[in-house]
């Protein structure tokens, strides 16, 4: 079969090959893939700069963001062939930590999980894929267009489910939230917000193209210009920090409303020293009870809960926040600069 | 009756002077002051930096951890003359927003609240004070020589009661606490961190004085020297930081422990720049599921958990915590700098 391979830490080594086709195990469906995004964490593989090959392999299959057609299934798993199917990434050590124990790989404490497509297994940029009955996540079969999605949707889940339960420290009742970035992480954000009936403003630095539009048609503000004075303006009770930039991310960790609480998902670049004024970042936080937390990842129940807010969205929004579609034999256009929103090869073509 | 007074925004204005004694109101209970402790909030508004008068007067009387003996109180008010008192230090705005009206109102969401001896209401540093029955805490008889020490608990209080209750994010498991800063805040940091049975280190600058002994009597391990490199070897799954300093609250919020909880409580000054890896900070953050937040205040849920958590605690430790007590008339003392822990203004002297 044809796959997209990488060797991790080697700039340039991106390719489509063939490759042995995967042996499902005795608990494994055999999947059929429709569909693969890409996102900044492949770019940054791509570019050498992270990633981690199978042990004694030089080359990863690339690719997180699946969905796929289940071929063939284990009796009793749940699932059967045609079914529509999207692969959990992470998975737990054998000797697992406390967290990873409970089921919470996401938030695993000793850095020993290994990651399908990132760290140490083979990822779903292939025709057909493998994967253990209990790490499948069976969607919708109305998904078919725009459950590929579903990775992203899964972090945005995870994102939400940590603010509510975060929000029981004390009086919770937020009304307004700002997401920063109009990426598909941000969109898909303002779009669980948007479940919950908060008022929710986008910023993006883009004043044109599509990203406008599709916060308007959610019912949402969408805002340009300088961040920090839209965060002073809207002074929100949630942030969700999505450009992975780290002045913005600086700004709404020092400006957002009181008992605020932000969360950030942008991986930043590090090295890059910047002159802050720590002071006012510190003493805002200490006087107005402000929260900050890190999301990454994301657990079975997480991907539960994005399947569901998949399914009731309405999926012509959805499919307008995939802008391209490029077929397997091409999938080097996908690494290339540009303004999509989110580029998804597509093995069907 | 004698009172430490201050204006406001005026430096070197503070002074002890008489005023009239106040009177109390049906549902107020009258109270003698046995201490009043000073911390970094009261040097704050001496040096002219922070606290408002109350309205259409220059002068506030300071002072807002209070002790004292009631003298008189209102029939079911549940006290009776010579009970342990202490007063509440912040009051709701009579038009509440919606964490003061479900009584959290440490957790206030417009600023319309006012304090006792900081924001418009008169504080406790005068020989009598009043309070309404429903801002009074009642002490354990025992309690006498340290129950000065309440309002400070109740800022531990807090942040151990919203610690747990932001742990319900995902599995939570703590072993390992680290605390920067070995004043009145960070000891009482390290106690309640010892009631949860939890590994306790401290970090402080200094490494002569009694805290490293103080430390040690907890069953807690005393650092100094860098706090980097003690933050990175102990990995804490916990942070309380009490310093108040820039560069150790920017250190603790990117060197943790994975899933790490850290809590700010330092006011730190504003308008200093510090160059910091922002793209690293944000990188932790997110990729370690990390979680920060600031917790000023208490509401009344912390003060009785303050209560029950002193009267429990080893009497005689928590007395070396008060490294001077000051007759009221020379309270100007107590705003010199030093090496104190905590300084007192005692009003049996």
């Amino acid at each position: 079969m044809r796959a997209l391979t990488i060797a991790p830490g080697v700039t340039g080594s991106l390719r489509v090959e063939d490759v042995p086709d995967p042996v499902p195990g005795a608990n494994d469906l055999l999947v059929e893939a429709l569909a693969l995004g890409v996102c900044g964490t492949d770019r940054e593989i791509a570019d050498g700069e992270y990633g981690w090959a199978p042990p004694g392999r030089d080359r990863l299959i690339l690719g997180h963001e699946s969905l796929g057609r289940v071929r063939e299934a284990p009796e009793g798993s749940g699932f059967t062939a045609g079914d529509l199917v999207v692969g959990i990434v992470r998975r737990p050590d054998p000797e697992p930590c406390g967290a990873c124990a409970h089921g919470e790989f996401d938030m695993c404490r000793n850095g020993q999980y290994t990651e399908r497509g990132i760290k140490e297994i083979d990822g779903f940029g292939s025709e057909l894929w493998t994967i253990e009955k209990d790490y499948a996540v069976k969607l919708a079969p109305s998904l078919e267009e725009v459950g590929v999605l579903m990775e992203p949707a899964t972090v945005l889940a995870k994102v939400w489910d940590q603010i509510e339960r975060i929000g029981t420290r004390a009086w919770y009742g937020p009304r307004t939230v700002l997401v920063t970035g109009a990426g598909p992480i941000g969109l898909l954000a303002a779009l669980f917000a948007r479940r919950r009936d908060l008022e929710v403003h986008v910023f993006d630095r883009v004043a044109d193209g599509p990203k406008p539009e599709l916060v308007r048609d959610l019912g949402g503000t969408y805002h340009t210009g300088d961040v920090i004075e839209v965060a002073e303006r809207i002074a929100p009770d949630i942030v969700v920090e999505a450009t992975g930039v780290s002045e913005v991310a600086v700004a709404v960790m020092t400006t957002n409303g009181p008992a605020g609480i932000v969360c950030l998902t942008g991986v930043t670049p590090t090295g890059r020293p910047l002159r802050i004024d720590a002071g006012t970042l510190n003493r805002n936080i200490v006087l107005e009870n402000d929260l900050i937390f890190g999301s990454v990842n994301a657990n079975r129940r997480h991907y539960e809960q994005a399947a569901t807010a998949l399914d009731e969205a309405d999926h012509d929004w959805l499919k307008r926040l995939i802008t391209r579609r490029i077929p397997l034999e091409r999938a080097h256009e996908a690494f290339e600069p540009g303004d999509d929103i989110k580029v998804v090869l597509d093995f069907r073509k």
